[in-house]
């Protein structure tokens, strides 16, 4: 059992509770083979997608996990920038109480809203992005794609490549892999890797040749233009000399190490087709998994136990 | 029975109409506190939301008290800057008259919008806001809550204070409650009260204080400001200091007098914190009787019969 | 059977599969005609529908049908405009393979978006409208509307008036009237009628009176004052006064003669009110066999067989 009602980052999930809902979705992913790939578990439950920032293919990932549940579902999406973000959260605070919903997803521009949230409803909130801070549905899927493709994660040695700095995926990443015992290294440019990094029990390293040599796993970062400012991107020429990921940097890794990208992808800035579109890349086991996870985790914060799991999915 | 297709207005509907509505939305607020909130009244219908205006709350909720009812929903979302109005209206007419859908509701910039298009469907219409005219629910949901705190509406003090002039809250109020027996009076800066409110039978009173004095529940208007015109509007500033609902002015009230709000607050606008978080504020039991109160509306105007309400939801 | 999974155009249909097409379709309006006009056929399958073009009357048709198919709706609008289109529709590629969406209907302001995308996924997809290309759902529905009002197609004249050179829909009538054995004639400013409509197998004309001479239906195009470049519009006064299908012109057509109209109607440019709403108009009648024709191809390409129908309908 999760110990918490909410799913708000990886950070303070324990390795149990990773591991549960990993193992949780390999069964919902089995589900999604089946030629009905809907489950009735959550026939009776309202869940409300709160998307304050534009996403579409989470926002769809979330809706499939929710629809294959058979629950009903409520989608409100805002660009926040018209209204005061405070008000707008007290607001939405008011009304998941008292419309009694009973699951809310909630992305949004600012870190920490998700626990805004969590803190002031009684249901259940899953955090699907807040700001700069975690990206948990994300992080999960790809230890998932990690974990099918190797085995374990226990030892393994992965790569989070890109710009650090802002990047909430990179984070869930670190939080969750660690955990689970596997070696992260982040790499960039020395302006978009945050001083607290070694911190969170992950190496730093500047120098990709270097950081991937003996990488099981690289996953790649988008730069998210539309998120720099002129001081500190080097420009994306410059960024893509050093860092972009592509088939002769691959040359020179084990023949087993593969590639993730959280999508979508900017071809030719941080990866080239080569690479994104070639035999060591997972990223649409990726997009498979991610609705696996999300079942998973609907699933298990509902109230769904672990144990009655196989005859609930019969 | 109802005895129209449609929910336009309260200035049409009878006291007996009300009743109705607001027995029956208890009714549904009673379903919405079950384990399973939701009954397969109308499973075979569908309705389409049409929203010409933004509107999360009320597009959320009407949503909400549709799929709790089963009824498949159709959302139609659209600014109605771009197009000109009467095409629009006239398109929507065609549309939904030859597409089938069982019920309408549209909320709709151009007071009178709701009764041009029921004027020319045969399904029902409900009006979710129409300009400056009516939001019949609204009204509902207020009057379910004060009769909820108070009993019975008969012979009540009611104070509705704002912008009076732009409001469609406003209006709705005053026609609800005065048909159920309450006594209703509108107060804010001068400009904002127009003439005609008088002959809708309720008192009007510029100076708050006075008019909040023996008041039983005080209804806090929205300031839009949006819909504000540099000539009649005193600035947010001096509205403040003579027409927000603070704790000083509640303190000078009877001490059962209650607050509502329809939501969202401009807090330290139109009303304080204090106020708004306080124990005298009623407004997240109107989000609650929201739902309900328009679950009742569509399973009237759906056929659904008073007497055997009992059973259809057993 | 359909011999591919997908709908992308008329011009690569046979007469026979445009022929199932329309009779599944009547079967489909019957349904509609119903108390309950609801089937449970696709109740284990999920939709999605992409809209890059903004489109309310062509989405809510299509979601009309899939819900009254029983179908789960993931419904997804963008203004292509931010993101760049090649990498747009890769990614949704990869989206919809990873996340086994059943069905995709899409609509692109690139000719030719739908092809790309069927070209990439297993599951069928439907072209809600491609650019300058075909919008082969309106084109089905045109048809249904003329067979009903004519009993056949077979030898009938058919006058498509408009902007043909940037329209879609002509095209999509031009492609399928001739399968079925009509005789299209395209009639519009000379600059607006490309120079390859003749090897298409229609008449052109350019004098409106001439061509509907001896018309049994004329399908009026709307005029997308957007997609106008300078150069080659005349102007909406000047288009109307040669263009615009009004009651003097009808007068000068066969009695049975007919009109259709797409919609949304830009009432005086190129349609008066008074053949709009007049009596040989039939666009209800198009909008609601726009449902059914939807209805019917999501059925057909959803492995619904043609001769298992009627037992599926009950």
């Amino acid at each position: 059992m999760l110990r918490t009602k909410d799913l708000l980052d990886l950070e303070s999930c324990t390795a149990a509770e990773i591991k549960l809902i990993l193992d949780t979705a390999e069964a919902f992913l089995a589900v999604m083979r089946r030629r009905i790939p809907k489950v009735p578990i959550l026939r009776d439950k309202t869940i409300v997608n709160l998307f304050y920032e534009n996403s579409t293919r989470t926002r769809i990932s979330f809706e499939l996990a929710e629809k294959r549940l058979s629950a009903d579902v409520i989608n409100f999406s805002a660009s926040g920038s018209s209204v005061s973000k405070g008000e707008t959260l007290k607001d939405t605070v008011d009304n998941i109480l008292a419309m009694r919903a009973d699951l809310v997803v909630m992305r949004h521009g600012s870190s920490g809203a998700a626990r805004y949230l969590a803190d002031r409803v009684p249901v259940g909130v899953v955090n699907a992005g807040d700001g700069m801070h975690e990206h948990p549905t994300q992080g999960l899927l790809d230890m998932l794609t990690m974990r099918q493709k190797m085995g374990t994660l226990q030892g393994k040695r992965v790569v989070v490549v890109g710009d650090i700095l802002h990047s909430r995926v990179a984070r869930s990443n670190v939080w969750g892999l660690t955990k689970m015992g596997a070696q992260v290294t982040v790499c960039g440019p020395p302006p978009l890797i945050p001083v607290e990094m070694e911190s969170m029990g992950c190496k730093v390293e500047y120098d990709l040749p270097k950081a991937v040599a003996d990488a099981d796993a690289i996953n790649v970062l988008r730069i998210q233009l539309e998120r720099q400012t002129v001081q500190n991107f080097p420009g994306n020429r410059e960024y893509a000399r050093r860092y972009r990921v592509d088939g002769a940097l691959l040359a020179k890794t084990k023949p087993s190490c593969f590639v993730l990208h959280p999508g979508p992808m900017n071809r030719d800035v941080e990866i080239t087709s080569e690479v994104a579109d070639g035999p060591r890349q997972v990223i649409l086991e990726q997009v498979t998994n991610g609705v696996a996870v999300r079942m998973a985790i609907i699933y298990l914060l509902s109230g769904g136990a672990p144990e009655s799991l196989g005859e609930n999915l019969n």
